[in-house]
């Protein structure tokens, strides 16, 4: 198994198209081009039209002279002039050809809408790798096959057949749009229209067989005419575009709401089957998320609903909420949502309370905070409190249940007045509100600056997002962790004993108790007399996983003459039990004593690489799955952090009066680990150290087993 | 601390009154009676007139002869007949004066709108005392104050101001809504309204000075005229009432869906200062939401999800569910939540693939089934589809993703047409659809037959709790699970040692090892010596706790020697360290080896009773909240659900090839503990046992220390 790397040049030295040239081409083809602008070969030329794109439109068809107004060539080749782009609306059977014409010409991306590849059998599969084939060679970009394509609303830049058209101009937030999924992507398009929000560029991916979903992502974190990325993951290919995609982001402050499914084994084997994808494992996508700040929304609903808040530019200076109604009910709801949401709700200052006491004596002035029943006497009231809180500078937000009351005839117009007033007096600090109401009413609100929402829950999980990408893009951004280093990295197919193996990860400082490999029942006696008693010892071998089970371990071991014997009892019985094993020899290891049981390891995940696993021993990881993830490099403030989170940390911190654990030693362990794990990252399938002790503070932490495995070479 | 119950009679012998009275009563008068339909006192005339009601209806208002058409008298005192129901719409000074002539004037319900009560601070605690001891001394009932009074739409009873009235006739599902929040249960009533869902019975408790929250429940789940409940609830008072409703609602097949805010301890808190009700543990009201088979909906979103599906009264055969679209992105999110809310997604038979591929070669026939964007050129695929599906009878419910092409315009009609034929044929399977478009195109799909919701997730989780609500109706109702015994109780105050405690429930099947309490030194090396070497001492005392800390305890003794010293050394030095403790003795007791050390306890919950708490030992419990609750009496094989849902029980299964634990006398001791609390649920505070050591199958389960306390005795 390798981590899939992209090249920026072809086998031939062909520099690999950067996807500026398909969002922003100077001239688009369209093979398949067709005078119906229902039919998918007609509706991008009728965007184009009608959106003013300025460059070259070549509609491609062998039987027509003109289409929609502008003159047809019967093929590609024949196209006078080079060509940036073309969108390929053909049968399945034709596409290839085709793209091989593309590539032949000059042409620098080609995007296919077309099915019945990959995700279509064995024949499928193959005609897809040829497209993979096709743009390897000529550093031509394709998008696709299987997709909806793309656009640039911007640039006037149409290459899909969606009919959820974006307006040319456009002053706000501008969102881009990055899906694998051609129909679930524009099916978030139209949502995203239906809540105002404009998506000014779009990218779906479909089958993948040249253009991820990850390489759209880092392109419109580079794209300064992109404020920020909403997106639709079903599983990578690779993980690099991806990666620096979201760093970049995070660099530039924009924010990401991504939804990925496959959260499930039953969805993530769905999405298997839907995309041919590799799944990395979904907890991994969320160590990523976490990492980089990007909020995975669960929902649809909720992608769209942070998307929302994202797009009003709003920060919350702080956690911190107020909760306003005039229902206590609704108030104690907002507040279970708020505290879920990772918001805070501080009581108001004596001072602030005062105020909005002498305006309703009977009001609640705790946080939630409860105007009273007197809101239908005196409409302006919540808004009167409103500038009360806000004036106060304590709250970083402020929430507003109104519910009904919003369109109750007798008292609307009063309550948006006075709601607007201390709205529009502090423009900066997000508002949020719940009504229910017609939707003029509703649009007035926004109007004023308002973020509204039906529903409590989830007005507040778009808060406690704000907050989050707020925090997030307040904090310096990480430097990058660890240099490579200058060891020689490991060979695939290299096989480790026990011995080797802590021998090479002591190298990266993840130290063994004192221990020697020995070959005779002598040296045993001699080696368990320097080390000291007691000891264990443990058959070597790379083929003997399991030693245990056949007796090739023997603890406890308090003279010399039993070290001897012991070796010689294993000698004369394993090979016997292993026939096909090779010894290397019996390791004579110090007994260490006390200390908390760890469990340190690293796995290979298809997607991201090496990911560090960290956790206490035996039922904590085994029945409680009490284990926490990282990418590597791992660094010493989150290999501190990791030691933290899992839920038996106290263990560590000393617990029931015993002493605390070193745990200075345990994170110079996760490091050195992750140290190894990413210089050898191309070879390296998975280490195990089980149990790592951890002894009192200032006495070390030492592996007391370890399994290493590399990758079979590829030939 | 007592459990609250109520009488169903008062002091001096007069009935308590029904609820029936209330809500269907024969003559209701309003005192505060305005002529202004606006006002609240105004409203209930007006809705009582509009909607038919067939009783008489009395004004009372001290400055008018007649109100709304209607004669008016000055006093309730002054009506020339008996008096069912009686509103209260008067300031709060008013209020207790006009209540005590109701109470004289023998009416029988009381309903207060009026505020300013418990809620607002000790005047207003002390007035709504009042008002419980003129409800307790009466009979008469009293709904609030602080609330929004109740109706019956059904019967034309009106005792409310809420402007979102409900049609007298109604044909359909008929739900009733109880609120403990006459704010949010209104705005729950109109979210339902908006939803197209009647309800048709409505009951707000408000500050609940007499009549609560459970009441109402019960009443409703007792009502042959309501076919199912919606709740909102902050915090019960008593939950006797409520309890019996849960009951019987299950086992007459109403489903109840209910809001319990407070989930978090900010909420919480809030729920208590918003409507001063006492805060049963909410974990506990997950235990019992779960015994009675009740969804507890998150937020109003989904209690209004879950409730429009209920409403539909299509009931789902098994967990399995087909989901159809015709975009595999759609299919792998639905495919996530179905699996996270207990769906099951098994793959359609071979013969039923055979059908679609023959309609759709290139279908995907698994489950999630994709028709693929064929779909756009035969917009009846998806129809056919679903009709195979549902012919195969493999599936309980069906699930379709349409999304926006449902109303797109080229095959809205078609798609709606081939989707309707296959949804009249198989009327009583729940065919759920996803679907974004104009409001007729939703209302032609849901008068099909379809649960229509817009986005995939609320779609799951309303199917999930069909199939939860279908199974709990489908199993047999539990008979009373426990006799009362005839044991003498435990006297309140009674103080207990860590050997009465354990004798005491040995008597209910607790075992303890084998021990001795004795006096002196003497008589400790004599016990030792019949118990059997080794043994624990430790000093028996019901003022000290912690016995360890003063050297209270002395393990591994081996001899009647070292018995005796342990005794003589304890007997000198711990007067010392504790003067003021009375010393009962020292128990000498068998030191148990090996087995698997659990925890077990009781504690008595404000609202529900004594708990019973079970976990494994040590940091399982600690730091892990490895632990399971139920509310006594707990039967056999609830014990066994108990034991086998804590996540460390594979220890007690037989962990790594080590001996499986005596798990029958593991389930002893809870039921023993079971019924110990619940025989003495009046007086018991707590009960700890830690640990209780279960040892290797056949052996037995020990309590290893016990710790009882009983309850402050009331004067």
């Amino acid at each position: 198994m390798m981590v899939r790397r992209k090249a920026s040049r072809t086998a031939s030295g062909r520099a690999v198209v950067n996807l500026d040239i398909l969002l922003r081409p100077s001239s688009i083809a369209i093979i398949g081009a067709s005078s119906d602008p229902t039919r998918i070969g007609g509706r991008p030329i009728q965007s184009l039209i009608e959106s003013g794109y300025q460059g070259a439109i070549y509609p491609i068809n062998p039987t027509r002279n003109e289409i929609q107004g502008i003159k047809a060539y019967p093929n590609i080749r024949d196209v006078p002039a080079p060509v940036d782009t073309v969108i390929i609306a053909l049968p399945q059977d034709k596409v290839i050809a085709e793209i091989e014409h593309c590539a032949a010409k000059g042409v620098r991306a080609v995007v296919v809408f077309t099915a019945g590849f990959a995700e279509h059998g064995e024949t499928g599969k193959a005609k897809q790798n040829r497209l993979t084939e096709i743009a390897a060679q000529s550093g031509m970009r394709i998008v696709g096959p299987n997709c909806l394509g793309a656009f640039n609303a911007d640039a006037g830049v149409w290459l899909t057949f969606t009919a959820a058209k974006q307006p040319r101009e456009h002053k706000g937030f501008r969102f881009a749009l990055a899906s694998q999924s051609g129909g679930f992507g524009s099916h978030i398009l139209k949502l995203a229209n239906l809540r105002g929000i404009s998506i000014r560029q779009f990218l779906t991916t479909g089958n993948e067989c040249d253009v991820e979903c990850g390489e759209a992502i880092r392109y419109f974190a580079q794209d300064p005419s992109v404020d920020g990325i909403i997106a639709y993951v079903e599983g990578l290919r690779t993980s690099e575009a991806f990666l620096e995609g979201l760093a970049i982001a995070r660099a530039n402050k924009k924010p990401i709401v991504l939804a990925k499914v496959g959260r499930t084994e039953r969805g993530a084997a769905a999405a298997r089957s839907h995309t041919a994808s590799l799944a990395g494992s979904d907890a991994i996508y969320d160590v990523v998320f976490r990492e980089f700040g990007v909020h995975r929304a669960v929902t649809i609903e909720e992608l769209l609903d942070v998307s929302y808040a994202i797009e009003k530019r709003k920060v919350p200076a702080n956690n911190k909420v107020a909760i306003l109604t005039s229902s206590g009910g609704a108030g104690i709801q907002s507040a279970d949502f708020a505290v879920e949401n990772g918001l805070e709700l501080p009581a108001p200052s004596a001072s602030v309370r005062q105020d909005m006491l002498a305006l309703v004596p009977y009001a609640s002035t705790g946080n939630p905070i409860d105007v009273t029943a007197q809101l239908t006497n005196e409409p302006d009231l919540l808004g009167k409190f409103n500038s009360i809180v806000l004036r106060s500078g304590e709250y970083g937000a402020v929430y507003n249940f109104i519910g009904m009351m919003a369109g109750s005839p007798a008292i609307a117009q009063k309550l948006l007045d006075s709601m607007s007033k201390a709205a529009i007096e502090f423009p900066k600090v997000p508002q949020f509100i719940s009504v229910t109401c017609p939707p003029e009413i509703t649009a007035a609100y926004e109007k004023a600056g308002f973020l509204v929402y039906e529903d409590p829950a989830r007005a507040m999980k778009a808060l406690g997002a704000l907050v989050k990408f707020a925090n997030v893009f307040a904090a310096p951004v990480p430097a990058p962790k660890m240099a490579q280093i200058a060891a020689p990295k490991l060979a695939a197919g290299l096989k480790f004993n026990e011995a080797t193996a802590k021998e090479t990860l002591a190298r990266y400082g993840v130290l063994s108790p004192p221990e020697r490999l020995v070959a005779t029942p002598e040296q045993a006696g001699q080696a368990a007399q320097q080390i000291g008693f007691p000891v264990a010892i443990k058959v070597a071998s790379a083929d003997i996983l399991h030693k245990t089970e056949i007796g090739g371990v023997a603890l406890n071991i308090d003279s010399e003459g039993s070290a001897s014997a012991a070796v010689s009892q294993m000698q004369r019985e394993i090979p016997a039990l292993v026939p096909n094993a090779v010894i290397d020899g019996y390791l004579v290891t110090s007994m260490i004593r006390g200390g908390v049981e760890c469990i340190l390891g690293s796995r290979n995940d298809p997607v991201f690489g090496p990911i560090i696993m960290f956790g206490l021993g035996g039922v904590f990881v085994e029945l409680m799955k009490d284990i926490t993830f990282r990418r590597v490099p791992v660094s010493e403030e989150e290999a501190n952090k990791m030691i933290r989170e899992v839920r038996g940390f106290s263990l560590l911190a000393g617990y029931r009066g015993k002493p605390a654990a070193d745990v200075d030693a345990l994170v110079r362990a996760i490091c050195g680990l992750s140290v190894f794990a990413n210089h050898n990252r191309d070879v390296l399938e998975s280490v195990e150290i089980n149990p790592l002790v951890v002894l009192p503070k200032g006495q070390g932490a030492f592996a007391l087993d370890a399994v290493v495995e590399t990758m079979t070479p590829t030939k």
